[in-house]
């Protein structure tokens, strides 16, 4: 009994925590939000100087409020799921440890407090709760498709590094240290500006030859931007055409015959955390988790 | 009968003013091209040092023929409409007030002059009067498909923001003042340069490290301007064949059968703006305003 | 009789000059090309100082006889068609003659020798001797959809330039002559130069605001680099799929049904010009120019 | 019976090295792999001056090991081939000789040593030994399209250096040599920096003419980037329409007729490689080269 009424409160908390489709959820998520673009200013105005003079009181007393509140958060997320070591040792949960252990590290170390500034990467969690992915991609096939050309771009810069890594050691050779290219990784670097079209300049070539290679490194990487443009643009043409075809298919379907059901549905799912896995994105009308069959809150 | 020759005399004026299709409503658009850019041209070379101290009493003078015509024109744009606190009170009421108050404040106190510079915004009207964006976008299924996009591509460029954030705070741990990353602001904003492969140069990383992340976050940048090419691609080309099919459907159906009427009609919409409500594109054979019923000019 | 003579002779040597397809005409054709690069790496080595004091008689030299050969030609093109003003006043008769004056003119004026540098649009003859216009756009349908996408194009860059203006104007406000935003036309190529995503870096902004809105410029500057890129992408698209179509019809026409005579034919056309009104682009099999009727050279 | 040994010690040296799709031939491949990564950071950290003086003598050390290394494979690659000639003059021949031979020509030579770094180009194996290809072009269809794509890139790249030598004279005449624009050939290599849109910096339009002129080239750089990119989007969504298509008629073929046997089938194709004639891609169950008959090793 007591144990039962524990686990109401705990349920209670993690439904708060993890869902949004509640309205405690969905407060929590904007609270949230808040807070963390809160700490992120924060963290910048102590970073300008003249600010940090003037008002350092006011921002060491923000930056613990914030630590404070996030170490709350923390502490709840942690009692709230069945299995915490799975979230402590999660992406977010390294980041939300690393989010507040820095102000408590600088009793002990000097110093350490600059880590504060790792809090921005809490901002990752913008995505989640905005739920920012499902505009990029609108459909399942085309999150599929930009998988797949997910993997041709990232063989696409592999290559861009290779390339980087010759002409860099060519322009090494060619222009050496008195031109500023003072070793091969440097003249990498200055390579990879150069064929991305950044081009900084504080790097640049003055021989006569060195100029020339410049010129093709330039007109190849201007060449070469369009390789992902097109591998993306392809996939996101046919995988749109795919589900339109999918969802003229099933107007068909419902329209017409409304005889056999059809096989491919489209459902629309919640941002409801199973409290026992942690898996999320479960059917409206789900009742259990899909993954470990947990009962769900209703 | 005083009533009605005023509105005669107030009707004329909005026609010539806010419609383009007719001759002295095209006489007056050509004439206001001519004086927005006569006076964005005043501005510029005001601004320059040498010929504003040899030119200075021309260029005054100028302005203020500017600023009268621009104050007439206000003031009849005011006259002319029905609900004058709408256009007042609208974007480009705004814009109008402000390309002509500048100069009048400018007896008051001194140094607002330089205000008359926001008059390059009356440039935005250059858009209208041209009607510029139907040639970007050529049917309104296009329009759609791109105001779909659009959002998309908001998103994308908050993701490159927060992106921006993160590497931006972690160059400022690993560059430091002294490099020039003097605070997380500038450093983010050194990020974004860097991201969207502009790259002035004005700060650069100079350990080992920050080259090597920068490096990352340059090949990231390179990467990933292949998603809204891809996304703006794949709506045009699915717009695209939309219209096209839509117009095959349109002439098969005027050709061959001839039956039914078409539910879909390809209609003119002239520039026309009721002086009642003033919402424009009605069709070329209304007579009543589709939004307020107020009778049309023939 | 003498008239007869004289009209064969200059009826060959219009066949040299302006035709590709007879081994002289593909010799003159090289030989030009090779004359015209020769020219540029003349001009080009001429330019550079410590060459030229070196070797400055030698080039001088190779000057007047490149000077030599071009006027040749020149005289040569102007006898050989039967309306010479209309080629000297085409845009190549015009390159043509600027490419070889400058150098009578050095006896005259001391220092138009400087205007030989001219003769680099020379190269613009490049793409009609190598026709290189055919590789870019390989059939008429893809050409035409081409001409489209650059009417909105062009759109789209007026559009850019419009959003520097105002943004340069911005910009100057915020930042001022101090930080070397001098004037405005100077402020605006500022723009150009970060909304293309260029950034020289010799103008950078210095103020937190002038960051903030050269952060928002470049992001806008990256994400509305989509825009002709889906136009151009969708344009080829669109332009492929008609043409595969239509080969595909022509080829269902021509092997199946063999009947009727086919509306559109692919025809290979020469590049013979007429001697009378400088019309190309005959087909091959003409004996007549489809534009004025004047006899072909067989 | 002597010659028959020697064979097949030969052949297994050839399977080892040439192949990939044997345990043994996959372990020399990884370790072919490790051993290029090896060196090239070997290269880079001796270019490092701080570095090179500490650990000379363990980097002169680990150079050794690699070239003699190198130097051993290079011979095997020699000796298990039926025409060493044709190893020892390809591309991939050359590049492994040229990243031996620079060790041991430092004896003779004072400083060849430096030529090393050619080792780089080792790097090229990467792709062979990852078969990175594949993976950027998915079917044999999409690749034939890139390859007609990349002639129209080729000419398209053509034009912007044709078009950066013109406006690179011109800018050479506008700017002259107090702005830096010291002579043509510097002028181009500027006008390549700016048309890319790389901006260095290093030289930039100081005359307001000149910097109406950059906006130009900028704008230009900026909207026919749409080019390339039109052109490779277009066509990989053909490529990928027609795969589409013929996957979708050989499954038909296969599943539902099952009559007569498909003129296409997906075959998929090993790496190795014939040891008399170096052809690669026999099909799996291939037991002659296809191009000169001798027999594969099973």
């Amino acid at each position: 009994m007591e144990s039962q009424k524990n686990n109401n409160w705990k349920n209670k908390i993690h439904e708060v925590i993890y869902e949004a489709d509640t309205p405690s959820g969905k407060l929590f998520d904007i609270l949230l939000l808040v807070f963390i673009i809160f700490s992120i200013v924060l963290v910048m105005l102590e970073s300008i100087v003249s600010i940090d003079r003037e008002y350092h009181d006011l921002l060491y007393i923000g930056e613990w409020v914030v630590t404070i509140l996030f170490s709350i958060e923390y502490i709840l997320r942690i009692i709230s799921v069945k299995k915490p070591l799975k979230y402590v040792t999660s992406f977010f949960g390294i980041i939300d440890l690393l989010s507040t252990i820095p102000m408590y590290l600088s009793f002990a170390f000097v110093g350490s407090q600059a880590l504060v500034t790792l809090r921005a990467l809490r901002l990752l969690r913008v995505f989640r709760i905005l739920k920012l992915a499902r505009y990029l991609g609108a459909s399942n096939h085309l999150r599929a498709s930009l998988v797949a050309s997910r993997v041709k771009i990232l063989v696409f810069l592999f290559a861009v590094v290779i390339t980087s890594v010759i002409f860099g050691t060519i322009m090494y050779l060619v222009e050496g240290e008195a031109n500023g290219f003072d070793n091969i990784p440097k003249s990498v670097y200055w390579c990879i500006v150069t064929l991305t079209t950044v081009g900084f300049g504080d790097i640049a070539p003055q021989t006569a030859l060195g100029q020339l290679i410049t010129s093709f490194i330039m007109i190849l990487g201007y060449g070469i931007i369009a390789v992902p443009t097109g591998i993306v643009s392809a996939e996101y043409v046919r995988a749109g055409k795919k589900s339109d075809e999918e969802n003229e298919a099933l107007i068909a379907n419902n329209n017409q015959q409304q005889k056999a059901p059809t096989k491919d549905l489209i459902v629309h799912l919640n941002s409801q955390h199973c409290s026992n896995c942690h898996v999320s994105n479960h059917r409206d009308n789900a009742d259990f988790c899909y993954n470990c069959g947990n009962q769900l809150h209703p």
